[in-house]
């Protein structure tokens, strides 16, 4: 069987993720597709939307046909990261061709783009040092470097976000020396960051989650799937500011020096947190008084999920010692999803999870903690319920 | 001037601490009374139904001239180091007696059983290890072991709570060798355990807890001064229940290993504790879980304390290296108090810390973060300003 993989959060699954999904398919002449999935710990450093099985969920009636966890190690990164933990994965699982979408739409430039900073790479990372120095972010340090080196040809527009994404797609396929072939889908439509429904039935997951937020139920009718309108209606939908009182506890009963071990806390990052979290009335106001122009709003809500989950630096470490996936853990699947599996499980060259109470990683401990932060902010008896299922869920089967 | 010394909790303040309070300065026949109290967690393991602050404000009224907060370290505490804390600060003070409460109500049995049970050591102690390892509780084993012993007088019966506090401070009194003269006053009507109200005008404070939880208001105004029922009809009341949300999501982000560094965390009870909690639904079905013959209610919900102010044993270590308490934080004090300190305040052996931002301790240390902790449930801003009040607040004048 030909599969595809694809990289996903469906934050929640939209017109635009199932044009991309049957796209996808087409392109590649796949008999099934693979998505690897964020848990309920997102790229951004956001919590997601509903919980990973709801997302699932979607993802099936969307017509995925295995959905993956990808591990909040990989999850919770930035695009490098993120991307090394999704290949690596899809490779496992022995998929043909990758898809992702972007903005862009032309695959050679993908490769180009590799192939050409691979040849740079000393100029490339001189820059980056060199801006991060002057105080840039690190993605705004990356884009001033790119544009710093002299291209013969046209190559990429590396400020743009599923380009860059797209990119280290790409670059881990070379680099992980996989024989998966890489596709892409020009995005339609709606950019990424939009905020407002630009056109008829696309919208960004951004702009669906400014609508559900300010109670503007009506235009997102017109841009998801009847499924995920449902699964909308009849969930809780989650956000930062819920999650504010735990997070405003966690950080006043830790020393700066116990801050100071989280993944992702830069020296002295610990002080201004401490300090700016007594008088911080909402994560808005938090964020606010610790934006600089050296700490992006992602990178800083990374941080935040990361001092949330406790998750350390420590921990990660031992999770990502060969920079991959080291389990597969199975949120759901097709009839046609089982069949795949049952051809390959014997030559998987990692664990298949499809319970996590009979396994143990370092970083399955840390998808733990992750769910079962995700779901403190549940009134009980839902909350001990959620958090028994997180260990004894099987895979949601369509 | 002749000061008296009483350690208090007030939780809340009622007529039976009135009676006390009055007694103590009669029988001693002194000029000021000088308090030492518990701070937002009390010696039974439970959050203050009302703050420290507000509980000052009961003492000032109720004719304290001083108060003073109990640390942490010695506050959440069995007896002995409770009352070790507490005469350390009384002798500090220069308090010329102390005056406790007790079911007993003759002085001289105090002393007696003081110099008993010291001629008795090796076999006292040597019981108590005995009953331990048959499985008893900590305090269960003190009485058996006690009641082995063959007396040869008429000693205390060290089954009542306020005999044994009353037995602690007599002996620290003896080994701390100060010049403190202990009395007693013999406790009226209610009985410490007593949850109804047993004569017309005192009843036991956790009687008065109880029906406060229950909204049985009737009967409390009878019972406690008039600026006790009116500081509970102005504040809102805390316990266990409403910090359950977040001792749960304390324990589930936290492995076994980080659980076992928590102080009082004995071997095993790390694992039972993370097992029992993902099916609790609330802090009385988490105690349940947890309840057996060796472990009493209250070193539970000691246990829990700790957990949820994350207090680890190697902090209590560093902050109780002399058994003492190395600082005197003032929460508030009448003119008389004031004169009092001025006097003595040049000859103290320890500082006197009157707003927290000018001191440095790890005792103290633990204060801010147990009072940080006691904050967090209260909604925004309310929480921001209690919070940026623990550091500013002055002591309060009465």
């Amino acid at each position: 069987m030909n599969a595809v993989g694809i990289v996903v959060e469906y934050n929640p699954f939209h017109n635009g993720h199932q044009y991309h999904l049957e796209r996808s398919k087409e392109v590649t002449n796949a008999d099934i597709v693979i998505a690897v999935m964020s848990g309920n710990f997102l790229q951004r450093g956001e919590p997601a939307l509903v919980s990973k099985w709801e997302r699932t969920k979607m993802a099936l009636h969307g017509g995925c046909d295995l959905v993956i966890e990808l591990p909040y190690v990989f999850a919770t990164q930035k695009a490098e990261n993120f991307a090394n933990g999704a290949v690596s994965i899809l490779h496992a699982l022995k998929c043909n061709s990758l898809c992702f979408g972007s903005e862009h739409g032309e695959i050679n430039s993908f490769q180009q783009t590799y192939e050409f900073l691979k040849k740079h790479e000393e100029q490339y990372n001189y820059y980056i040092k060199k801006f991060m120095k002057e105080g840039y972010s690190y993605p705004r340090a990356l884009t001033l470097s790119f544009q710093q080196l002299e291209k013969d040809s046209e190559l990429l527009d590396l400020s743009q976000p599923n380009n860059i994404l797209g990119y280290h797609y790409v670059k881990a396929i070379n680099e992980q020396k996989t024989n998966i072939a890489p596709f892409t889908v020009k995005r339609a439509a709606a950019g990424y960051h939009d905020t407002s429904f630009s056109s008829s039935n696309i919208a960004s997951a951004t702009s669906i989650r400014k609508a559900l937020f300010h109670h503007n139920e009506n235009p997102i009718i017109n841009v998801v799937p009847s499924f995920t309108y449902a699964s909308l209606q009849n969930t809780s939908t989650q956000q930062w500011e819920h999650y504010f009182s735990l997070l405003k506890y966690a950080i006043m009963t830790m020393s700066t020096e116990e801050l100071a071990k989280i993944y992702e806390m830069e020296e002295g990052l610990e002080n201004r947190i401490s300090a700016a979290i007594v008088e911080s009335e909402s994560f808005q106001q938090l964020m606010e008084k610790l934006k600089t122009k050296r700490y992006t709003w992602t990178r800083l809500q990374r941080l935040c999920t990361h001092i949330l989950t406790k998750v350390k630096k420590e921990e990660i470490k031992k999770a990502t010692l060969t920079g991959k996936a080291e389990y597969i853990r199975l949120l759901g699947m097709s009839e046609n999803g089982r069949r795949y599996l049952k051809n390959i499980k014997k030559d998987l060259p990692i664990p298949l999870i499809a319970k996590v109470s009979a396994f143990s990683h370092p970083g399955l401990t840390i998808d733990i903690k992750a769910a079962h932060t995700y779901n403190q902010i549940f009134p009980e008896p839902l909350r001990s319920s959620l958090l028994k299922a997180e260990f004894s869920t099987p895979p949601i089967m369509y």
